[in-house]
């Protein structure tokens, strides 16, 4: 895939240091190339829902998350991409200690661009597919960064 | 909207009380009522991406974890309802102290549920919508509350 | 809602006009207004699948041209605008003679315009929802009209 | 992929043959496998939308119809499944005399099937990817087949 920004792994890192949600969920950066990125979270007790999964929001931000990081291997550093919408199927119930995802650029448009992001939980050296989502965002120009979509 | 279980306040009270992700995040249970619930959080620096602007993550743990818990006036105490899929359209940036969601049932199947959440972003007395979610649900019977839909 | 083209009725008309699966299909504009669409179907066995109800992909058609049809009222006569994603629930089996939909703009940005449709089964003078969707549409420059999103 | 029908090519076959829909359309089965399924479509002036592109609406019934023929190799042979809901985004504009789409199976469960499907525009021996959908379906069991789900 073609990158506007050879340089764009300090900008992709920087969409995790800014981003207080991320910081707070404990979401870290793995590893990142041209048109895709890869996250991994240690699962605690505040991540989940009242059955004693992870809560489908947890999957769901390392999901759009991940997307949003992978755009920035694309688009100049410092460009405004925001989600427009997503849409996520949770496969099986996570139970685990440790979460996966890798997202992948479908199409790099010059407006919007559009991703899908797998969450995998990990047991030891297995895991197990329990979430997929796909991923609609768009690039805003910089001169109006207030402005959305 | 018909309901099974009258008393199906404590069963909601509790889907927030026992879902440890929604107690660090902080969002609160405002109303419930039949095929319906409201939901408040107040915003800090914590629920933040990298431009400031509320994560799209905390929105979409809003709108499911809203839509889930007014499935609870529906079923049965104690019913384990998982989150199938959800799709959320994110309508304008979130800036803001305060958010609302407010979900409503769209069809109260026997095994699926279709719900949808609004969450609106406070200003004062006024409020704008910046977001709206699809939810679909899986009524799990408790025989099987480990198998997942 | 906002209109840059007075004469929005004539664009919206040849949305129809223009679109062979629409007219093969038989889906008609009923009525159109700033922000939103209304279109009719009378159902035929050339609609249906293997059981007997209406086919989804005929529920999601309607869904997704009344909700394109609806932005034709908010932009520039001519302005070329594309579907981008769209998600459907199908709520009920839709066993009915006549189809209604009604698309409504949730957010007309300048670039992403979001929209919802609801279709009805109709049963006389009574009706049912049977399906809702959430459609995500690109305004697309005139200049690059074969660039796509 | 596990199957509970080791006939399931006549049913599958079936799924095609009594859909009034996709037999107007001239959609057709190409092949098909455990958790897989392929179709094949001929692009007419009748499947296009009012700019000359393939209706959205006819890649969303062949992404729908796919996956949904995809389950018949999963479940017992005349088993009723209904499509939930699905998502689909549209990558660029189908500009061709011929689609193809590949559905599998992404998590087979009782109750609940998911699974995507991607719809190719062919150019000789080239082909580009259109549009990919994620598909949520309900099994309904034989006694209840006008319930939905």
């Amino acid at each position: 895939m073609q990158t506007s920004n050879p340089d764009y792994h300090d900008f992709v890192a920087s969409i995790f240091d800014k981003a207080g949600f991320i910081k707070d969920l404990g979401i870290e950066l793995n590893d990142v190339g041209p048109g895709w990125c890869e996250t991994a979270l240690t699962v605690r007790g505040k991540h989940l829902q009242q059955d004693g999964f992870v809560h489908a929001g947890v999957l769901a931000t390392m999901a759009d998350h991940t997307a949003g990081a992978c755009t920035g291997t694309v688009v100049p550093a410092g460009t405004l991409v925001l989600t427009v919408e997503f849409k996520i199927n949770f496969l099986r119930p996570a139970q685990t200690d440790a979460l996966r995802c890798r997202a992948d650029i479908l199409k790099a448009g010059k407006a919007v661009i559009v991703a899908e992001s797998e969450v995998y939980a990990r047991h030891g050296a297995d895991e197990k597919l329990v979430a997929k989502a796909m991923v609609t965002l768009a690039v805003v120009a910089g001169d109006n960064r207030q402005a959305g979509p």
